[in-house]
This record gives structure tokens, sequence and C-alpha cells, in this order.
């Protein structure tokens, strides 16, 4: 018996690192010191000099819309979900991205499949400036069905300590801006799956008149990337907190960034619902409370400045090209989210 | 339909964060500004001073060792694992770990065991100095059968530029030291488990008298750190190079480390296999090549040296407690591993 036998195949591993390594060349950054297959991936400070360095990282994966690229044998789209999810977590607190490590699980390793995969994770990665510095690919008998994997990533960034955003300084009386989303970007996947593949009982090839597409389309659009937005803002003082609308919905991730005492009130008539989610509510019968607490609901990020600057966070975000930023409540005395 | 009825929990995820709070809370070194929950974790730089420091980093995970886990209902010592396995795979650059991330992915969220996965992940983050800075805990319904889960670990560490060991000054002559491993560490369970279990066909309560034990708890031992021991040989210009001996064996690990033209001899009269590895070895009927090539075989990890600083490396390894480090084997022009 050799290993080979057991399910784990060396040389087949050995293959899809040769072949990713000329992807994550293709995104490396002035910063980087290492080649893919050193022990670590080596990043070099000195190329973003700071005076007081803050590193911001975050972990993620891109749950069950994975099922939906399964389904439509569409690999090449999960891994800029994934990076772009993860440099949004790390953008609301200020941070530019550096560098991002992928982990990627199979029970057996299609070459092609994982290098489709990695080709979207350095799309991604090259399009928010960002290094693909390293990553594992794991070969797990038995722990993924045939055809099916996980993938995770995780992103560090940095930022000078003067120049955090952590919503500390949010008070009553300040203005949520809100930023369109692409459509579900990786989250509520498991509902969505549910309802369009379930109850409505529709093939991912299906068109859906209402959404103008096929309903695999409609599920796999990639999560957006903020960043090419947002940066124009960074380093100002004009936004107070950001807050990324992943699981939990506006409900849930808003209150994130909140200091005590603060509540939010979002104005649902504020922002035109898109298409899919309204959909998604009516073939599911979803009761509105757990569609707010499921999907973003086509505001993927919100940002939060005084009263007084809301006009130059607005106007700042269109000179950079994101014309649909809209104010979509405020911070009043209080907890949680309240819509009105 | 809602969402919990789709297969995810919120709420059963809400409480697994609360719980992970405190464990994590635990592990925070002075360098950690944030709470988990933020988007992204914070650490300041300023903590650890460098006048040109570069980022380590580093993602893996657990492999299929993690059956064993699933086996034995043990589920606290995984994440000793996969700390101690990244730890080991930037320390061998020179780097000491500043913080870790995991990402853990279930089909139903058990909080219980993904409280015990964190309690080993927080352990081990503790005895290496790095703080658990964050992570995400996916439940994806369908993608993992009942009970099991996968678990990623991401790693950043800094070092001194000047302090950097990356084999580059590796040259024919110079001695191969290695360091003993306390088992399997997290690498060739695909093989061993259906050696142990299937032709051997042993449960994990089976006693081995050969091993002293029982076959599950061999195949558990955790992965050690060798930061303990390494740290004093750090910025002290001993070390030319050091590799760690994952998936692959010797055979694979030790050249990623090698300047173009050098090889390495490795003697295998210079340790004693430990008892597993002969055992699984006779059981399995598996060729020694293979075995090589997929085992530690008793050496988590070599440290080259020149030859005149081979003695000062083994001295000061043994006065950190480190008494197994032995010479096995020196670098000779060529290519790759040949045993002898």
């Amino acid at each position: 018996m050799d290993y080979k036998q057991s399910g784990v195949d060396i040389d087949a591993g050995n293959e899809v690192v040769r072949r990713i390594r000329s992807l994550a060349k293709g995104t490396f950054t002035p910063g980087v010191l290492s080649q893919i297959g050193s022990f670590g991936g080596l990043f070099s400070l000195s190329s973003t000099p700071m005076r007081d360095p803050v590193l911001v990282a975050s972990a993620d994966g891109v749950g069950t819309k994975l099922r939906v690229a399964f389904m439509t044998g569409i690999h090449n789209t999960v891994g800029r979900d994934l990076v772009n999810h993860c440099v949004n977590d790390i953008l609301v607190q200020g941070a530019l991205p550096l560098f991002f490590l992928d982990y990627l699980a199979t029970g057996r390793l299609d070459p092609d499949v994982a290098v489709r995969i990695v080709e979207g994770l350095s799309e991604g990665c090259r399009e928010n400036g960002c290094a693909l510095l390293g990553g594992e690919t794991a070969e797990m008998p038995g722990f993924y069905a045939d055809g099916e994997y996980d993938v995770a990533g995780f992103i560090v960034g940095a930022v000078e300590r003067a120049h955090l955003i952590d919503g500390r300084t949010i008070s009553s009386g300040d203005v949520l801006i809100g930023l369109p989303s692409s459509g579900l970007h990786t989250n509520g996947y498991s509902l969505a799956r549910r309802v369009a593949f379930e109850v409505a009982g529709l093939n991912v090839n299906d068109m859906v008149p209402e959404l103008g597409t096929t309903i695999g389309d409609a599920l796999l659009r990639p999560h957006r990337s903020y960043l090419p937005v947002i940066r124009p803002l960074l380093g100002r003082g004009l936004v107070k907190g950001m807050a990324h609308i992943t699981g939990g919905g506006i409900t849930d991730n808003l209150p994130r960034i909140l200091p005590e005492g603060c509540g939010a009130v979002v104005d649902r008539n504020a922002w035109e619902v898109p298409a899919v989610f309204n959909w998604l509510q009516r073939q599911g019968g979803v009761p509105d409370d757990d569609m707010l607490r499921t999907f973003n609901m086509g505001i993927g990020l919100i940002v939060i400045s005084a009263r007084n600057d809301a006009d130059a966070v607005i106007g700042t975000l269109a000179g950079a090209g994101e014309s649909g930023a809209r104010r979509i409540g405020e911070i009043q005395d209080g907890v949680g989210v309240r819509y009105a």
C-alpha cells in the first residue's frame, strides 16, 4: 500500500502547485519577498512605510454559495467572492489589503477545478492590489463529496493607527449612507438555494424572467469589493464607522460597530430592494424579519458619518464612480436596528 | 420558511461566539487592539518594534487526523495540532508568531464541540505566545457529515529582515541536525488510518502493546511546537536553514530550502525510528520510499548549520531542553534527498 492508494495523490498536488504558482506570481506586489513554496510567505512592511502600523486581519469562507458553483460547474468566480469579502471586512476598519492566503480542501483533487478556483482568487487579489502570498491545498479523502470542496480565505491589511476606523465616535444624529450590493454577495445561500431549487423547483439554467437571467447566474453574481470607491475616503476623517453587511444582514452587522447607547433607524423606503430578494421572499414566503436578518437586501456596505459630512461622503463616492450611495437612516439613542 | 429551517442557526452561532470570546481573550498579547466581533482583528506592530520588519504568513489544516478526533470524540487536541503546525511553518524562516485566525466549518454546529476545538486552539496559542485574533465559524448544511468538521488555521509572525532564515547560504559540507517529532504530527493520516482501522482492523480504543497505548491515543498525539527550543538560536547567525517535516516527509520538505546545486544525504541509522512508524509499515506492508515520503519518521524539524557551528547548535538546543537533537546527515553537491 502506498500513499496514492490511500486516496492522496502527492504528484497531483505538486502539479497543482506548479500551475497556481504562475497565477499567484501575477498578483505579487513590491512587498512580496518569497516565492510560493516557501514554508511561510514573506511580506516586507517597508514596502508600505507607516509611523504606527496596525495590522488588520480577517478569515472567511464562501459558505454554501459554493454549491451553486458545483451545480453550474463554474469554479472561477468563488475566488473573487472570497477575496472581495475579506477585503471589505478589513476595509471597514480603514485598512488597505497587503496579502491574502487561501485554504482549499477537497476529497479528491481535480487539478483543473483547483486551478480555476485559484484563477478567481488571483483575479480578485489583482483587482484589490493584494498579493496572493500562499495557501494550502488539502486532499482529504472522505471529507468532501465527489466534485465538492470548501475554500477559506485569510487577509492581512494595514492602517495607520491614527486613521483606524472603529465607530467609537458615532453618536445620535449621525447619518447612515448605504452602498448598493451586487446581489446576495456570499450570504444567505442555504435559504436562497432551498427556495430556488426546492420550493420553486428550478434548475440552475432555468431563466427567471423577473430577474432577466438564469437563477444560476443571479445567484453566482460575485460579491463586490468596495475598496475602489471607499479608498478616497480613507484618512480624511469623514467616516466614523463602516459596516460590511454579511451574514445576519443589516440587523446583526450594523450594531457591531455602534457604541453603547447608540441604535440605528433604517428607512426601508430609502432604496429599492433588488428583484432577486423580492423574488426569493415571494417564492419562499419568507417573513420580513428573516429577510432582513439573512440577506443584505441590496445594501452591501454602510458608511456612518456626521450629518455635516454626509454630502461630502456621498460626493466623494460619486467621484470614485459610486453613484448609488444614498442616505438610508440615522443614529438615535437606543440599541440595535429599528426599521422604519 | 426562515433561516433556521434551512439549516443555519444564527443564534447557535452567536452562542458559540460568546463562549469562544473568553477563550480567545485569554490568548491576547499586548499587540491586540480589538475584541473578537470586530470585522477584522487588530494587531499593533508597535508592540514588537523592528527596524525592517518582514511578516511571515502561513495557512494550514489538520488533514484527516481530524477523523481520529471524530472516532475518539476527543476534540480539544486538534486545535493545538493546528497552531503548532503553523507556528513551525513560520519558525523555520526565523519568525516569531504574532497572531492566529481559524476557519471552522461544519454541517450543523454543535456548540460544545466547537468550544472544545477552540479550547485546543487557544491553548496552543497561549503556549506559543500567539494571539487568537479572530476566525470564522461556518455552518454549511450538507457539506459535512453529521458530527464532522474541517478546521484551517492562518498564522502571521514577524522577523527582522536581517535575521530572516531562507537557506540561501547553505552549501556542501553543512550539517543536518534532526529534532525528534512527537508522533505523526499532522501528516500521513489517510494512510495511517487505512492501515490501523482497515488493514489491521483495530478500533480506536484497542491497545497496541508495541506502542504501550491505544491506537487512538498514539495517532492523536499532538504535533509539537519547536518554538521553545529553537527560539534561543534565532538572530545569532548559527542557523542557515530549517525545514519543517510535514506532508511529503524529509524527501519532499528538505529540498524546499536547498539552493540550486545542493542535495542532502540523510543517514537513516542516525536516529531510532519511533515504534508507531515501524508498526504502521509492518501492518500495511508499506514500501520504504513511501514511508519516507509520507511520514516524518521521527524527525519533525531539520536545522542546517555550518559544520563548525553544529556543536553550538546542538548545545543551545540542549540548553533549551531539547536533548534529542542529533546530526542526521549533510549537504553535498547534487539535487534532492538521498538516504544512506
